[in-house]
């Protein structure tokens, strides 16, 4: 038996881009903008995210800009790293990810804190300049804002999608209201996800999403 | 400046599945099924999903008797598998994503399909008995039906989250209507992603989320 469904990756590409413009609200994005919702859109389904996005209105040429020179991009789990589309990256950017250091656990206990906190402190070296991609813990967010409210020197672009119930809006809300000079976007609310992080990184890098 | 929020990883855990437990409706849920919801709702920040999974009552008992007997999961892309706790699953279990794999995009091509639906009938011989855990692809969810049609030998569980806007809620609907003979978990609708996926996965491995 043959079932019925849209086989050919074109034409689903253009069938979900279509249903994305004709239902989302992304008249107050500019075109660059508009293409990274867009993104985040698709990969998650919910088109009401467009209407739920803090941002700068400088992110996605900060961001390109910071990849296309080589920026890394640093991201607080695993999950997010594989989400990269490593051919759309403009410099073979590094892709770092601290979590699973041997050192972090340690570091974890020491401070108190979540291990997912604690592996920000690892990004210390590298983050002048860089993409932060947070698609789990609300604690790394803050984490991150704390490390900066200490003078480390800034990454060019936050992307903060934490998720859940503990800590992912008012992190967020937290970037929001002072980014502390950085670019950033990040989706309010308890929603998130890696997923919505690795798809914020792939349209810095490349823009709109490509067929397939 | 120190923010204010929770740093203890036990105090998030318990707060965050407080509040899980406190809005969302896990009454129509046997206790096996109820952890699995709230996994998932971990994931993604969202306690109406539960409202909306379907299943077959046997799915969590089926696939962590299939994990627990060394099964494979087979993932339709790399973030699924990067997603999966591998100390939870209890026999070392083979992760496998075929998705990248150098014969793929010819056999898209001479199929007429997608690569992720193409990248599925690299999973025969390791079909019978697995848990199949498709986060992404609504194609490859659709292919995998096909060949159950065909007389492919049947995995133990299959785990629907394909997400979007072209064919995920109807290849979801078509598991839930006729799910082969296997045990199903899916969320009806444009909602879904790797990230439940993975969680869907992580819950019939270990039951209730972890602290941290």
């Amino acid at each position: 038996r043959r079932l019925h469904y849209e086989r050919d990756p074109a034409a689903i590409y253009r069938a979900s881009f279509a249903t994305v413009r004709a239902e989302a609200r992304l008249d107050r994005f500019t075109p660059d903008l508009a293409a990274v919702a867009v993104r985040l859109i698709h990969a998650c389904g919910m088109v009401d995210v467009a209407d739920r996005l803090a941002f700068s209105p400088d992110v996605a040429a900060r961001g390109h800009a910071a990849l296309a020179a080589g920026a890394p991009v640093l991201c607080d789990c695993e999950m997010v790293g594989a989400g990269i589309i490593r051919r759309y990256l403009p410099a073979e950017n590094d892709i770092i990810v601290t979590l699973n250091d041997a050192r972090v656990p340690r570091m974890a206990r020491d401070m108190g804190t979540t291990r997912s906190a604690a592996a920000v402190d690892l990004w210390r070296d590298r983050i002048e300049g860089a993409v932060v991609a947070v698609g789990n813990a609300p604690t790394a967010l803050f984490h991150l804002l704390e490390r900066l409210d200490a003078g480390w020197p800034k990454p060019a672009a936050i992307l903060g999608f934490p998720v859940g119930f503990v800590g992912a809006a008012e992190s967020k809300a937290a970037l929001a209201a002072d980014p502390r000079g950085c670019a950033y976007l990040a989706l309010r609310g308890r929603r998130g996800g890696s997923a919505m992080a690795s798809a914020a990184v792939n349209a810095l890098a490349a823009g709109l999403p490509e067929e397939g």
